[in-house]
């Protein structure tokens, strides 16, 4: 997965696809930026007269639910119905799935009129998504939610189970990641405590992976491949900390920065995947 | 009120209060990474469909009329009368009331509708939703209101007829920070030059104090412990501001910084509170 | 137009002007800090309720497409009416015209109704809004149009067609910016190749038009002083990056940095403009 992985990263580079966002005003500009970073181009655009158009124009299509409203909402579903009549892949991030009945019956909307290549949660947000109970507390993992995270085969069967039922990629991100999806499953030990301390990470990841689904139709490995590339660039961030600025404002200038300089030789040597 | 503030923030990373933003897109980023710099946990929604929803999980709901429009002063109003119902502390930011009628009317329909735990403002805006007249400009305190406020008497007065109107905590912002409630009045003098250069340290002030607000009933001591923070964290970003680089991008992020590096020693030893 | 724009400059910083922008959500807090970084002073609105007023209290208007909506065309067609009317300079950013028909026929209507006082965007943008058709990709210029640019004098006539179709100032940016109007036409060669590394740095520079706009009848010149401003910048800030950090991050903070920092003496000696 760490050799597929820098190669996706090259295809990026060359392919510099466009991916269009559909996404919060929270986050939408660290998502930008991390498009750029990679390679990819970005373009943010959520108005029902145009979605239609972006897509045909676009590479892969994200869809996070961050800031929703009646509004965007149709322009998901519009959007996400044209992506898959031209097979272009989208990415679903439900945001907050679980926290209230708008996010979860938006998210089941998506998933009931639409066919994503990837769904990328934390553990509350799949877990509502699946319609398991989760105690969920606004758009982060619940207490309850990290401690059984704990256990890789709680959060491994929840995956699988909404893999098979959507015929999709599905990844948990968490202290140890899981991605799901056609009867393979991996877990990435990549990442640092820091990005839980940044806003918009898990956007973040999510357009990472949209950008890798963009050059490929292997979507299990543009999944893993988006969150390794994360986690790595977690890693790298945080040993670029000065001892005298070791907050988070500093940690996400270096995030970018990680993200911009990440090679294959990183991911290579430094990449923590295990299939299983 | 200083070792006050230093429990409030022990309080805050101890309970990691979820604070429900409804806020204008410009600084939503930066109240995001706020919240999480110090501890506390943000969610920002604000369609009608879930905002009551997203309220009954919340420990503290901010009302920020940055980027107002029809549809979220009316999110606006149904989310504040929620919290109100749970006793769930409301903080008013009325971002450049004063400067339009449609700023003027919506902070007094929802100073008319809601029970606010605190407003927070530059003299302008709080003169405006006094019914004072204000030569106000843009979302930035009028040069007249600077030079008024040499005199903090003069602003005392204003914050103190406010906070008995409406039997809140009021806080204005500025040079010399002042702030009202409950026969009680404070001066605070920490801060930078440097935090009006930024966009949207206003706005960050305002989750600051909705954080404490989440974690005590003492809605004065809440105000007056965000501005602190936020005074101490601007007098830290500038003392770590490079030679080379002085400029408002490395402030900004040295900013971020200090409001997760504050500790409590920093408040007690370097807080310049005066009661009177 | 080095000395021009020094003492542009040195007006803004004086006069502190308003800039409205009614702008997209992905680059509004970059647009901010730019406007406080030169001494501007921005503010963000777009209820069709209020815009009217605030261009009254405005010295210019930014018109940026970049998230466009039914909501906030119509009021960008209000507000500039408007602006028009007081004679407060327009400056429009068309961003992505020619990649969807909702932004060209927007990019039309604006033109078709209001009288810009400079328009800005990339050569596939203004080869949109000239009617010239283009195989426009997203928000970035076409390959082709990179190409092409290679030739000054291919993007020189359509900035020179354009200004005198609309009577106004034409900027297209670039690897050599192209600024025409009123029978004058200049090109300037500062700038960095990061800079299209960082998202919103294109949005930054309408701003920073309109801002110059906002001290000067001299449109032209305005929008010369702004891609200058821009292009120095973005090379002063090249110049800070440490050997250990040379990644977009630590590159946007620079920027700000250097937005903040630079002076007179930089326009005058590092400034790369030459008029034919």
């Amino acid at each position: 997965m760490r050799a597929k992985t820098a190669a996706l990263l090259e295809l990026v580079k060359a392919e510099q696809p466009l991916v269009h966002h559909i996404t919060n005003y929270v986050t939408a500009n660290d998502c930008a930026n991390t498009m750029l970073a990679i390679g990819a181009s970005p373009i943010m655009a959520d108005d029902i007269e145009e979605v239609t158009d972006i897509v045909c124009l676009s590479a892969a299509l994200v869809l996070n639910i961050g800031t929703l409203n009646a509004r965007t909402i149709a322009a998901m579903l519009k959007a996400g119905k044209k992506a898959n009549a031209l097979g272009i892949p989208v990415v679903l991030d439900p945001v907050g799935a679980g926290a209230t009945p708008l996010r979860s019956t938006t998210a089941e909307l998506l998933l009931r009129e639409l066919k994503p290549a990837v769904i990328r949660g934390n553990l509350s947000e799949i877990k509502a998504v699946s319609g398991l109970g989760s105690a969920t507390r606004g758009v982060d993992v619940s207490a309850q939610d990290i401690l059984d995270a704990g256990n890789p085969d709680y959060g491994r069967s929840i995956a699988e189970d909404l893999a098979t039922r959507f015929d999709c990629a599905v990844a948990i991100t968490g202290a140890v990641d899981i991605v799901a999806g056609r009867g393979k499953t991996c877990f990435i030990e990549n990442g640092h405590s820091l990005l839980s301390r940044v806003t918009g990470t898990g956007c973040m990841c999510t357009s990472l992976i949209a950008a890798y689904c963009a050059v490929t139709k292997d979507y299990l490995s543009a999944a893993a491949a988006g969150i390794l590339t994360m986690g790595l660039a977690g890693e790298l961030a945080y040993e670029q900390l000065p001892n005298t600025s070791r907050g988070p404002g500093t940690y996400r200038v270096e995030l970018l920065n990680a993200l911009s300089l990440l090679s294959g030789e990183d991911i290579l040597q430094r990449g923590r995947v295990r299939e299983g």
